[in-house]
């Protein structure tokens, strides 16, 4: 018997990552490289999606198409790339969609990542089978994705779900969207560590400093969730912030969307797992309890899978939505 | 040739207003009394209702169904009210829609008051054709409602589109409904009122206080705003201040959610009208320009006619759904 598989690809500022997955969401076959390791990120992308079309030969897996998730908005309907991709400027206005489908001779899809990894949850992970869905994805930035009553919020024109640039504090952080207060201001972990760095100017005792071994410049979001962790003062009250600024950003989602689930994940969702309560506290002080008490919240730990299933989830959403397109 | 129209009604905590309003959005008669007018509140709206039906009659038009707007998250499917109508506390946990349904012998559909309205603007209004849409209603309260992709998003247990209390100012304003820097803490009348009195503690200088007769306690969000247009520097910074609340919240909905239309209305709206290049201004601080340009954002002048309309809208929007019920 014949197996099926989607060809399905992330492509981040630092790697790409690629596999096969079937419409069951089993991961058959992953591979990652760094981004640049074959040339451009297209380069890159085309190399490994080439190789991996060459193994599901060999393996007797035969691939019914492609869905790709990419950094910033993306024009889903088209399969065109944005022209704000700050992690991988050379994707800025490709039409990648449509190269791929010429390239490999598949139906392709590509959409924003975290649109992806949402879609992904709901259609395989700790999402499935709810009608309503928010993903946050937490790390060098801050991304959403959206689902309600099944259909993905692209917006006007593919910003729907930018969960990290809403404001939680209108006089608050700059950020450097140009924004005052954003989520991400507080939440991201460049963002965390620089705001520890500031911080250290006027305290140098700290134990965060201890863990990025005395070196201010060498601080990370992880060495304040650390030092937090073992006790010192001001790295617990900067988690403290971190804590509260999302957990007012959760409150925004219960209560503007009142999903059946928000999915916390990303980078720093591993340093944030052990604060769930404190997170879901806060969460308490900005949500209304009726609307909290429908919406289930829960930080995921990191799942290397779940990036490439968020690619075979998005073109099932949309051959489902396209009857015909995956012949 | 006989004339159809939708039973529409919209109950608020002041006025029940129904109507005759035909599929294409023609109000054909409009009806209002105040909520206790004829007892309790679902008394009242029994009453207007009953006498429509006998205005429909003798004017030769047919009744096709029923559609009401009501305070407070509802269980749109079940046509079950919520169990906090703040405003209308007599409403909590009835079965509406089904009263409504054995009373008359009609179709009938119940839903949040916000919700009703904004489909009223999608289907009729100044949302006419976008495919998706966000109203924000500022009045006594904040109220939002939420179209996307064309479908009402109602939420998990009804709390779908409650922005009213999503914050923007997470050490901000407390918020009566337990929340702290709710945008409705800084740009709903009552608390824009609240707040000027507190400040007029230390100023007793104002224009605004002029306004208001001299008496503190008569002080009114209208007030605030007149004194504000007069060049009272006191009022002109509170408003300024609602101008930067509001944005805050605009930039969410539009970084979040991307919609085509953003539609800000109610009782407050008629003051903010000619506030729209500032909030305009502000909104543009907290959302991305490529979002908000691709973003139509309208302050509405008051129709008296928009709340029935919603109640036909919202009818519409059920029928259509469920094929077959609209007989």
């Amino acid at each position: 018997m014949s197996r099926e598989a989607i060809l399905a690809a992330d492509v981040g500022g630092t790697a790409i990552a690629v596999g096969l997955v079937t419409a069951e969401g089993a991961v058959l076959v992953q591979r990652q490289a760094s981004t640049r390791e074959r040339g451009t990120a297209v380069e890159t992308l085309d190399a490994l999606l080439t190789d991996l079309v060459a193994t599901s030969r060999a393996e007797g897996i035969r691939v019914v198409g492609i869905g790709v998730g990419v950094p910033g908005a993306v024009d889903a309907e088209a399969g065109v790339i944005g022209d704000d991709v700050q992690n991988v400027p050379e994707l800025a206005r490709l039409p990648l969609a449509e190269t791929l489908r010429s390239r490999f001779g598949l139906p392709a899809f590509v959409d924003n990542d975290v649109n992806a990894l949402a879609l992904g949850e709901w259609t395989f992970g700790e999402g499935r089978g709810a009608r309503s869905l928010v993903l946050l994805a937490i790390g060098t930035g801050v991304g959403g994705g959206i689902v309600l009553d099944g259909q993905l919020v692209r917006g006007a024109a593919g910003y729907g779900g930018e969960l990290g640039h809403i404001s939680v504090n209108f006089d608050g952080r700059p950020c450097f969207c140009g924004g005052q207060g954003c989520l991400k201001a507080y939440v991201a972990g460049p963002d965390i560590a620089a705001e520890a760095r500031g911080r250290l100017k006027r305290r140098s005792d700290s134990e965060i400093l201890a863990l990025a071994g005395g070196d201010p410049a060498a601080v990370t979001a992880a060495h304040v969730f650390g030092a937090a962790a073992a006790g010192d003062p001001l790295a617990a009250s900067l988690v403290e912030e971190v804590c509260q600024a999302l957990g007012a950003g959760l409150g925004a989602v219960v209560n503007g969307l009142n999903p059946e689930v928000v999915l916390v994940t990303g980078g720093v969702a591993e340093s944030l797992k052990p604060l769930e309560p404190a997170i879901l506290r806060w969460t308490g002080r900005y949500a209304f309890s009726r609307a909290l008490a429908s919406t289930r919240i829960a930080v995921l730990s990191l799942d290397k899978r779940a990036t490439v299933r968020g690619g075979a989830a998005l073109f099932l959403y949309e051959t489902a939505r396209k009857p015909g397109t995956a012949d």
